[in-house]
């Protein structure tokens, strides 16, 4: 039986875009389902699928549902793990990359959140938070081409969808980023350079005309 | 050459507490070095073993270091993998054990913390957030031995630190532990027989008086 893979996403959400690329890195072919998430009307599958945290992604394989982004990079790894391994087996360098992927969850993510929609009172402070998660990151990767080395894998997975919003802190923030991450941004470019990310990232302008709506619907635009 | 493993740790963390169980489990040796935590004085080494979130607990493993407890857990269970397996091999039980121990983190860790440390305003609904983030693991638990089945693991080793402040939480709150929870209730007791976890596991006259000194700190004693 050929396996049935659907993936509940909402097209701009970095989570989800990392099971994207996680996929087309795997050769694996899937039903997209979009979630309606802004008009606030979850699909039944959804809520059925991830009734704990009710949100995207969520991949369902063979009608079995896996929540949460990077546990689902790691599935997709195991499962098909004959093809373009994304974490490494080395234990120690495993234990790094999950690492640096939980400091994109925990210190990158809420520091891009706090910048794209702080008042002008939070500006400064939120614009410093967001510079020193991102300078870690800067120095993490160093003069490698990507984070784990040679190859492309679990800690670029997990960080490369914020580029689609690098123009977007340009906008908000008084920096740029090529000057201020210029490692980062060569990454990205390298990064763009493989399918697997260039198919899956959505459209650049579709994206800054959702930022901006958004930060309108939060009264910071 | 015999492996050197040192543990930077703070007594009653229930983050350490994952990785001391886990090296109980797979009976390996280690020095345990106490960090002054409520002294606010980190040492030098735990600083440069971890830079990044200068938390404890870090496992020190032939000079190198390895942060954030779930990521310990696993680490120790790949490196020593010839005892007492951790993580289920199957990738969707693996999953579902990866979620249910972040669900710990993101929902029951804080939710308890908010219940300990909540003002008379807050109160009522602390309890509230707290009793449905532990009702959503009592169902999970059901009538299963361990959370992943008949044998301990993963999950059981995320959540079983919590155990050790049971009490407090009837203390703070207006709910019996055994009453809401007998399912949960019965399991900390099962894995109470574990000597992993009993020699684990502070002593709960110390985290009471611990416990107090904090609330006292917080203003809410």
């Amino acid at each position: 039986m050929a396996d049935e893979v659907v993936l509940l996403n909402f097209w701009s959400s970095p989570f989800g875009l990392r099971a994207r690329i996680s996929l087309a890195e795997k050769g694996i072919k899937y039903e997209h389902k979009e979630e309606d998430l802004l008009g606030n009307n979850k699909s039944t599958l959804l809520l059925e699928m991830n009734p704990v945290h009710k949100q995207i992604p969520v991949l369902i394989h063979n009608g079995k549902p896996v929540c949460e982004s990077l546990n689902i990079v790691e599935y997709i790894d195991q499962v098909w793990s004959d093809t373009s391994p994304l974490l490494p087996s080395d234990p120690y360098q495993r234990a790094q990359a999950r690492f640096w992927a939980d400091y994109v969850d925990k210190k990158v993510f809420p520091a891009q959140k706090k910048l794209c929609f702080a008042t002008k009172e939070e500006k400064e402070s939120a614009e410093k938070e967001f510079l020193d998660a991102f300078k870690l990151l800067e120095e993490q990767l160093g003069d490698k081409d990507y984070f784990g080395g040679d190859n492309f894998g679990f800690v670029d997975i997990a960080f490369v969808p914020f580029c689609s919003f690098f123009k977007n802190y340009e906008t908000v923030g008084s920096f740029k980023m090529e000057e201020e991450f210029p490692k980062i941004c060569a990454w990205a470019k390298r990064c763009m350079q493989k399918e697997s990310v260039s198919k899956s990232l959505p459209d650049s302008q579709k994206v800054s005309e959702l930022f901006s709506e958004i930060r309108k619907k939060f009264g910071v635009e």
